[in-house]
């Protein structure tokens, strides 16, 4: 259990980080800048519009949404990511940019060329990011005013601005950064990173955006590597609710200004880069669940010898989206029924005599059958944190999966939000 | 648009029944006898038991639920309905008998030989029915009692105690009767069920259970080829939230009092039997989804020009159990963007270019892009019925599914409900 302070909030993660954290979010690492304004695009006067900005072309890889209808911003950064490297990001909250047909990429298009323009960069290089309602066209005139506004605040420390501006329904910003040395160059890299959540959080990249930066230098093929093996491990194993957003990206870039030497295989130094892009991500995940619509409670989920990991991962998800088991945990009630039912309805064919659940620590049900020892002493009142283990005894297939409770809140939130 | 009075409460359908609706509930077709009790088993003091009686031996057939850890009282039925006829069937509310090992099993059998012995009956005639805690043993000395104390309650217009007895956190009783003439045979048939619902309803069969009597004379191939299709058609086309229980189980009983020569074929007699089972179902899911756990608003989502009717399941499916699409509903937001988020969601080849949304009549989402037509006209607020279609342009699969919204009361009585 860790509870980290940014900005003055205390998040709750739910794991211990093993890299030494620094404080500067994406900005941490050498040759990043950022910004964040209010441009009018949100009716409520809060920040909309976040700038990143990489002083030197940077080797640049993303993971973008499964969703059918990928809003606007993906279609065009999809594109332009393959034979670019990136210097600019400009991201808006509020407007999705997502079911806009024609008329939204060509918006898209026209921002990033004004971008471009004024920072005189290649458009090729600069890329958009969107969150927010579906369907509705960019305010192309706040849009390009915001763009004006936004350019001379670019600064080293501009990351907590940023940060906030990419926000919609969710509570706090999320960032983190960390650095490491390199065991075989010696060198000493800096990765930074910045999400936001909240709702339409699931597997496989639901609405969620989050933005890695990295003064390393790295093969792009190897970046891609990495990044696609962390997102598997990481945002694509959480889940607020089970629906997949339009528009969900991560990118990574990495600038080379650490000025290793270049990592171009698969050594010692690639191995600590992934577990550190992987931390990262992980705590960007954690941050995003804890902040998930109306949640109260960090449910970890860790499913043991199932047949495979593909099964693990498949009961994992159904007691993560499981409302039953969510109330439950809500309601601190340890109720492993509504677990062992959701494990039942995985169409598997496996034995339930092989079943355990255990609930915090406490076996509640062994090899198939209740074991009836609920006490008030392992109620789950009390708990932040709800740690659900299944152990299948089917095999070797095994998972760890994040999700959060489903509240009062989630429905209000998610109810009062309007179209 | 429906409503039905039953017991002094107005059911609301949302369908047009075609069929001659008659009273009596399982009752209304000839020779049969129900009764209903608190035994105790709840301590809430509530009907917590129920008896169904047929005069005569009755062919019967039966469809569970696909659980991976089936409730004791179904592994019992699964192996008695294959080669016996139904004489009885005890039912009880409050405790499930699932997840309860061999001594729940053991706890089955001695209930179903204490009610063969005391009705003078073939054990093997005898079912047993359970809904309620998972992993809980059955109070065998309150159930005995029960039993006692039943038998002699046993009368031809039992059907509403019965109905009652079966209910769990349902809010009202669930029963409908209907009688036809077969066109070849010219004989009256009746058909009567009751059923209860009302959290973990979901497809393939979730805490369900429907009791469906008739005085039929029907082959028993031939009724297990008709309850299967029905079932498929209704109750395996409701959702109230996504999970599936281990108890669901549906009984289909025909005891030949109608008289009519046997159907042992499909011709018209058939079609006219399987259209009024149909319909009894369809009452009887729709029944249940309106009652579901804090349901306020009844949603049907109808998929058209999908590739495949596999296809247009699925599709149905994401969108009737996206929390985000549910709580939009509870709100009366007409968030087309919430459906065409949860429809890309599902992994489909299909070109987004093709698909519309149509939400109450209004088309909100025309062939992949928003319509932006959203005035206060089209808000949700006061539609107590809301109707989801999509339009896929793929192919011809298509499917209707029911479901309800997601409310502040759901999350009360699932967070509430205590283990």
């Amino acid at each position: 259990l860790q509870l980290l302070e940014i900005n003055g909030k205390i998040i709750f993660t739910g794991m211990v980080l093993k890299m030494e954290i620094i404080k500067g979010g994406i900005t941490a690492p050498s040759g990043y800048k950022a910004a964040g304004i209010a441009s009018g695009m949100k009716s409520n006067g809060k920040k909309d519009l976040a700038l990143i900005y990489s002083d030197l072309p940077a080797t640049a890889v993303a993971v973008f949404s499964t969703n059918l209808f990928k809003a606007a911003p993906l279609l065009l950064s999809a594109k332009r990511i393959k034979n670019n490297d990136i210097r600019a990001i400009i991201i808006n909250s509020g407007i999705a940019n997502a079911c806009t047909g024609e008329h939204g990429l060509k918006n898209a298009g026209t921002i990033t060329d004004l971008l471009a323009e004024k920072l005189d960069i290649d458009v090729n290089q600069v890329h958009i990011s969107s969150t927010g309602v579906i369907g509705k066209q960019l305010p192309m005139d706040l849009y390009k005013k915001g763009i004006e506004q936004i350019i001379p605040l670019l600064k080293k420390d501009g990351n907590l601005e940023a940060a906030e501006a990419i926000l919609t329904t969710d509570t706090t910003i999320k960032e983190i950064a960390c650095q490491f040395k390199l065991p075989v160059t010696g060198n000493i890299v800096k990765i930074g990173g910045m999400a936001k959540g909240s709702g339409m959080i699931h597997p496989h990249m639901a609405t969620m955006l989050a933005f890695i930066t990295s003064d390393l230098n790295m093969e792009k093929s190897l970046m891609e590597k990495a990044l696609k093996k962390a997102v598997d491990l990481t945002f694509n194993r959480i889940s607020v609710d089970g629906d997949q957003s339009t528009n969900d990206s991560v990118f990574f870039l990495a600038n080379g200004q650490a000025k290793n030497k270049r990592i171009v295989e698969e050594g010692e130094d690639y191995e600590q880069v992934f577990k550190a892009l992987k931390e990262i991500c992980a705590y960007l995940a954690r941050a995003i669940v804890m902040d998930g619509e109306g949640a109260t409670r960090f449910i970890t989920i860790r499913v043991k010898g199932a047949k495979n990991i593909q099964e693990a991962d498949q009961i994992a998800r159904q007691i993560a989206n499981s409302n039953l088991v969510k109330t439950a945990c809500f309601g601190g009630d340890p109720n492993w029924g509504r677990i062992v039912a959701a494990i039942g309805s995985c169409n598997l064919s496996c034995s339930p005599q092989e079943v355990s659940v255990i609930l915090n620590g406490k076996i509640l049900f062994k090899e198939g059958v209740a074991v009836n020892n609920i006490t008030e002493d392992n109620k789950l009142i009390n708990d932040r944190e709800i740690n659900i283990d299944v152990i299948m005894g089917q095999g070797s297939g095994s998972v760890e999966f994040w999700t959060s409770d489903l509240s009062y809140d989630y429905v209000k939130i998610n109810a009062q939000y309007h179209t």
